[in-house]
């Protein structure tokens, strides 16, 4: 007997593009579209864009579809179907896009915010998909996370749950835009990472300042790990430095939650082996010994359309 | 109607001594009870002093007793009722406790790991009745720690979650015995915090050293609690430094979990108003912005015989 496909969309709220695509229950994209978010617009003008988006991508196929999973940042309600104030939609307010969407398409929708999209997304087709439990960690301008345990994602009693971003690895370290100090964000964010780097580079050897052509301003976390992965000690170091940092946090969240699995994505998980089997080396030394075995380290499977993909499994989650 | 009360045998299993009582399913202890643990002859011999408690506990009364519930130290499967190597109990193996009391008994008996123990007493009897989630945190010798997620305690995967004390608040910090550096059990555990009083004290005037009549080997964190309560200027300090490191470790978890209440009991349960309020004050300014307002620190409400009760609440709670 042929196994029946089933099909959902998967739509990833970006402040600049909306994402669409037609996601098989096995994660393939079969047909991906993207409209302008026009944010400036605010909420009904957005909606009309996800609206045009769907429409368009439906076009010309007859396919049944299960249903749709949307992803996006801010604080979302999954019970009430509410996506409050994302930070990349000024004037947003509060919408209820589960309504909204289903009135308009007639088809079950589902909203997540966009970390925890990311770690039902690995759940359901990626490197978590063996796994009863596991923290994903989505590092980009900031540091997400999305928790899964005992196959569900773990939302809290408030839905706010997962900011692995902001678990401290030292009381007296810098300042983080959150108002705390030494949050592990402020280690290896972007943005935080880069400014570092650049800081350090200062006065010292390293094939980095070659790869920006002599301006710092264009360094990226790429250039970084371009230059670990061509022998720059400098930058070896560095990727060295950020296993320290992470493998702190990680082992926090390990022996509080009993949780050996640790998936990562976003643009660094674009780095090479070197910077996993720092994360993994440091966190291993640093847990409980029953758990020391159990502490695996890994990147994450979706990597392009990771958002489409995080947010069509909303749908086949459910 | 009268309202039919319940029993249950709470049974705290320590290194020195097995206290036992009979607890309603208010939390009231009706009858008490101890025997020596004799720790040094072995399994059986400590499984005997544990059916002598039962049955003295049990003589002269015929209440219908709901089940035992057994506390103790070292790794516990609830679902095996077998109770592994607890620290304190040398030679001990593992054993299946709950399919050898039930044997003796013919009542139902679980058994659970103590910290989770205290935080389900605290469920049931206490402070956390009120609360959907929340984290039981022991401090005395070690930092120990339970977790009730929505009503339930977390146990992990494997059941070795909850355990706080090896939350790192400074990656560069103290060596642990654990054999991490900076968890927050090195800086605010029984032995860790008095060593570095101690150091700290040295050429410093404070009314700690009349306390231990000058001899510092008999320094309690007690007794710095006595000195803290009479205005003693070191003391204090050290009673809002225990805030900030314990703050730190809080806020981590509570921006990871989602989770606001904080219960706290052991030794330390002891100390004044000061030490709650600087904890809270110190968390509520490290979570998220969202998580503010609903952080909340206080002591346990279980105090003498905390073993015992949150032992039988482990009946009421099932």
């Amino acid at each position: 007997m042929v196994k029946k496909i089933r099909y959902a969309i998967g739509i990833d709220l970006g402040g600049t593009s909306i994402k669409l695509g037609i996601v098989t229950d096995e994660g393939k994209i079969i047909k991906k579209n993207s409209v302008a978010t026009m944010a400036e617009k605010g909420p009904d003008s957005i909606i009309s864009q996800i609206k045009k988006g769907i429409k368009e991508l439906l076009e010309g196929n007859k396919l049944k579809i299960n249903g749709i999973g949307v992803g996006c940042p801010g604080v979302v309600s999954t019970k009430k179907g509410t996506v409050e104030n994302p930070p990349n939609l000024p004037g947003w307010g509060k919408v209820n896009l589960v309504k909204i969407l289903e009135k308009a398409t007639g088809a079950a929708v589902f909203v997540e915010n966009d970390a925890n999209a990311a770690a039902i997304g690995e759940y359901i087709f990626g490197a978590g998909k063996k796994y009863n439990s596991f923290v994903m960690i989505t590092l980009g301008t900031g540091v997400g996370g999305g928790i899964i345990l005992k196959r569900k994602i773990y939302r809290g009693d408030f839905g706010a749950a997962g900011e692995i971003g902001h678990i401290t690895i030292d009381y007296k370290g810098p300042k983080c835009n959150c108002g705390s100090y030494g949050c592990i964000e402020t280690y290896i964010g972007n943005s935080y990472l880069v400014e570092r780097v650049k800081k350090e580079l200062n006065g010292k050897q390293s094939v980095i300042k070659e790869l920006v052509h002599g301006n710092l301003n264009l360094l990226t976390p790429k250039i970084i790990n371009e230059a670990a992965g061509s022998g720059d000690e400098f930058a070896e170091e560095v990727v060295r430095e950020m296993g320290v940092y992470l493998g702190a946090a990680l082992a926090s969240l390990s022996n509080a939650l009993d949780i050996g699995v640790f998936i990562i994505g976003g643009g660094v998980s674009g780095f090479g082996k070197p910077l996993f089997e720092a994360i993994e080396e440091n966190a291993r030394a640093r847990v409980l010994t029953p758990l020391r075995k159990r502490i695996k380290v890994f990147p994450a499977k979706l990597r392009n359309d990771a958002g489409i993909k995080g947010a069509s499994a909303l749908v086949f989650y459910k």
